[in-house]
């Protein structure tokens, strides 16, 4: 059993609980086109409204390298404002906290955006380009996307910067006025670990009968898994 | 072990390959608090713009029986439209299609709305109320919960005619302006089996390069699965 078949044995809750974005690939390994098709298989399991089934996901591989130049300057561009705005740049170099090795991803992620293996542009058709039509089409497809490319041993990113290039890349793609563009996913095999994934308290966030209401239950240990 | 201790056992990809929108549910059978809260952990496991956590869910137990039949007149009038709109009323009584099966779930689905175990809805805080922004910090994690759910036992499906009702919702939870509400989740122990799910070949959806340009190997067999 290879290492990648070996993953498809992963269980259900522990993919929910470690599948977190994965930034960093080893940007030389090409991911054949039936593992490619696999994880579109999967994705496309997903519920979608009425089954219309009106997903299109555009696979841009190595050989598009107009496209992959188009969105690399955008996702720079998207990560230096960032970087500014939510105070990264005044992180000491080195800094080891999660912000620290989050920047570092980041940095990485950007400058080498052109040659990570795969970039999938997850679209809606016949959506107006709204996303009041067309999220609900594509997204959680695109959850799926990513626990499926898990169970082969890839990891990945839903980003949504291309939006800083959205008119260039409709005319270089053929992207119809009435689809909606809703995320890139960058996918590749991961250099790094999968999990542990940081969330706040449930109760934050959990609310009981109404806006505001905070779940106190939602705290309580989790039960275990079996 | 018991049944649904045993279904956290499910692998990844069953969970994925099988996990179908369950509408009919045993309607006496409570989630207990403790699921529930298992439920919305590894809803918020999904991947969220920037770790800030917008994701908003407001539990509705049997108690919440104003906004129920709130829900339940909408959701029969939007079922009723629909039946009418694509053409389900002309399907005879009894059609064993997947389209007179489907018709008859939708039947029972919305006669029984307010007897449904449990509702969450599915919120994005601070979203101007925009899908554009509010759907990538909830939509992924929404898919997270139906698999989660999967994990112990029960089954749900994604709806948004939520949207016929949407302000005097707004007003009975007390949900801020610029809350998004993106979606209803229906939630119990189902009657009827997951799996499996019909969809069209690959090739009608998957684009190679550029929209339009379909990819003839996505239909190639799959690979095994391990």
């Amino acid at each position: 059993m290879t290492e990648q078949e070996a993953e498809s044995g992963f269980g259900l809750v522990e993919a929910l609980e470690t599948t977190r974005s994965i930034r960093r690939y080893h940007l030389d390994e090409d991911i054949p086109e039936g593992h490619i098709a696999r994880m579109l298989f999967l994705a496309t399991r997903a519920p979608n409204p009425g089954n219309l089934q009106k997903w299109r996901f555009i696979v841009l591989r190595r050989d598009a390298v107009a496209v992959r130049k188009l969105l690399g300057d955008a996702y720079r561009d998207g990560w230096s404002e960032q970087r500014e705005t939510y105070g990264f740049n005044r992180l000491a170099a080195g800094d080891t906290s999660s912000r620290g090795r989050l920047a570092r991803a980041m940095d990485e992620f950007v400058a080498d955006f052109e040659r990570i293996p795969l970039l999938i542009l997850a679209c809606a058709a016949d959506a107006d380009s709204s996303y009041l039509q067309g999220a609900p089409i594509i997204l959680p497809a695109c959850q799926n996307l990513l626990l499926g490319a898990r169970s082969l041993g890839y990891g990945g990113v839903l980003t949504t910067w291309h939006r800083r290039v959205e008119q260039p890349l409709r005319a270089t793609l053929n992207i119809p006025d009435g689809a909606l563009i809703a995320a890139v996913i960058t996918l590749g095999r991961p250099r790094g670990h999968f999990g542990p994934i940081r969330r706040k308290p449930l109760s934050g966030f959990v609310y009981d009968g109404s806006w505001g209401a905070s779940a106190a239950w939602a705290d309580e240990p989790a039960p275990p898994l079996s």
